[in-house]
């Protein structure tokens, strides 16, 4: 069988991002492994946190695929215009850096190469560079005429989505429109067949209030927002169960009871997640044309080149996206 | 040493508040444990799970306190009007178990007892028998003529308090107020010195607002209210850390740097509190002039006489409330 091909971006160059890739590298895997970076990062990174590292420069376009061999790196060479220095941010990079990121999801639409897990990225660097940037999610998003994708975390064997991200909380119960819960759900709904072979999955969604506003008492978006998008869904063929009180959706009994958790916003869900496992989440984009994971750390950069770091989450990211074989009918 | 002197009110007598106290009351416990509620619902309910449990009539004016013996119980008998049937609420009995939480907190109010532990009412039930009730925390702030509590939660050696309860998501960030914050932080500061003996606790406080906003990209509330709140305490003698992401929050490195965590609002903090263990967790009311510890689940109205309630919560309440030992100087 041949391995999937699995594009690797770094992300911000003077963080972790480096790191823990080389450290993921110190394994052999199912599947074949390039990273888009400046290879000399990469060895000199390598040499400061003391692991070894053979890199194999190589090209996208090339057809042949080889499962990655503890120690190595095969990278798509993309050089940096200036010195990278571990734990300095620098304008000078975020064109280069993006550039990785395009060419990853070019090459992953164009379906030669079958997933991309990306690194931690810094975005003030890079607007401060004069690029607007708000998130991997959206300019991956853009990069594929998206217009709504969902941010998936996966710890373990639970699922848990969010129908909003990164707005300030006062925003949030504008922002959760029938519209908007009926494509996020039905996102979910597609995407937990299509990359986890769930065929009718049952997602449990969580109120907006306090103990799902308990009839109206502490809260109407349930009742006027969340009820109604759900009873339209039943309509579609998709399953739901809510609006639940947020506060037990991660007890067992309930976690159980469903294939995937939706919340309405970040810190509903993101507090637990990460309690959780901190290196052992995943996060995940679903609705883009192609598989896309994530570390769910930042760029951690006073740790950057001290060898400290912990890749348990890029490599939760490479296990996860080999891990899923996209069902053929899709 | 004179053991302490613990009041229990069962709650709800149709839910799972009776069997929860049977089965607490399986075990010795180095205090003098009285549930102020009826008997013979008690016995009935005893019998119904099949536990032994011998009566001890007792008055609350009796000074003398015994350590409690496994498979008794002392009652201060309060009865209600109407048979109490498990399972079905009846407005009938809204009156009597109130008598039963005044009467606690009036004994405690006047010491002649350590604590009050509290088992799970029906909210909707009371207001039905025409009686305004909106919980328990507010009913004793009423009681005690407190003008603000806050809701701590505690699971093994973690602490986190609301700044905000049961009110819509949508009106939190309005209720976040300097004037607010400071109370509550107040109170946290005092109370964590005068139950558990932290000498100068330093409070983990999170943002609003995604990543504690960013620096205001995502939401101003932590500059322009939660920042000056922490600077203002901070001349009191106060110690803080934050605003700091919610999502992190609760990870050990940053949970070991503090002793307790204030978060700004409900979903925010009580689903990672009963993903850690739903039958742990103690609701703790400070800012109160005595002692209350809760259950931190419902009433669970189909479990009550069928003798599968979870007793843990309850067991943790009554174990937090006896190694609590105020602090004399207060």
């Amino acid at each position: 069988m041949t391995p999937p091909r699995i594009l690797i971006t770094p992300g911000e160059p003077a963080g972790i991002g480096p790191d823990v890739v080389i450290q993921a590298a110190q394994q052999n895997w199912p599947a074949e492994l390039i990273a888009l970076t400046d290879p000399t990062v990469l060895a000199a990174r390598a040499q400061a946190i003391g692991l070894p590292l053979k890199i194999i420069e190589c090209d996208l376009a090339d057809a042949q695929r080889t499962a990655h061999k503890a120690g190595s790196l095969r990278v798509h060479p993309l050089p940096f215009i200036e010195p990278v220095i571990a734990g300095q941010l620098n304008t000078a990079h975020a064109k280069t850096l993006l550039q990785a990121l395009t060419l990853a999801a070019d090459t992953c639409r164009a379906q030669a190469a079958d997933a991309l897990v990306t690194g931690p990225v810094h975005k003030g660097i890079i607007n401060e560079a004069g690029i607007r940037f708000t998130g991997h999610t959206e300019f991956l998003a853009e990069n594929c005429s998206v217009a709504q994708t969902v941010m998936l975390f996966v710890i373990d064997d639970i699922k848990a989505a969010l129908a909003t991200t990164h707005i300030p909380l006062k925003d949030v119960s504008a922002a959760i429109t029938l519209e908007k819960l009926t494509t996020v759900l039905t996102i979910m709904h597609h995407d937990l067949k299509k990359y986890f072979g769930i065929q009718s999955p049952r997602i449990l969604v969580a109120g907006l209030n306090p103990h799902a506003g308990e009839n109206g008492h502490m809260g109407q978006e349930e009742l006027t927002v969340i009820q109604p998008a759900l009873d339209l869904l039943r309509t579609n063929g998709i399953h739901t169960d809510g609006p639940l009180p947020a506060d037990t959706i991660f007890t067992p009994a309930i976690l159980q009871s469903g294939d995937a958790v939706l919340g309405m916003y970040h810190d509903q869900i993101l507090p637990v997640i990460k309690q959780m496992g901190f290196d052992r989440a995943v996060n995940m984009t679903l609705g883009l044309p192609f598989l896309r994971t994530s570390v769910d750390h930042g760029t951690a950069l006073s740790l950057a080149g001290k060898g400290g770091a912990n890749a348990g989450s890029l490599i939760a990211a490479i296990k996860l996206a080999i891990s899923i074989q996209p069902s053929s009918n899709d």
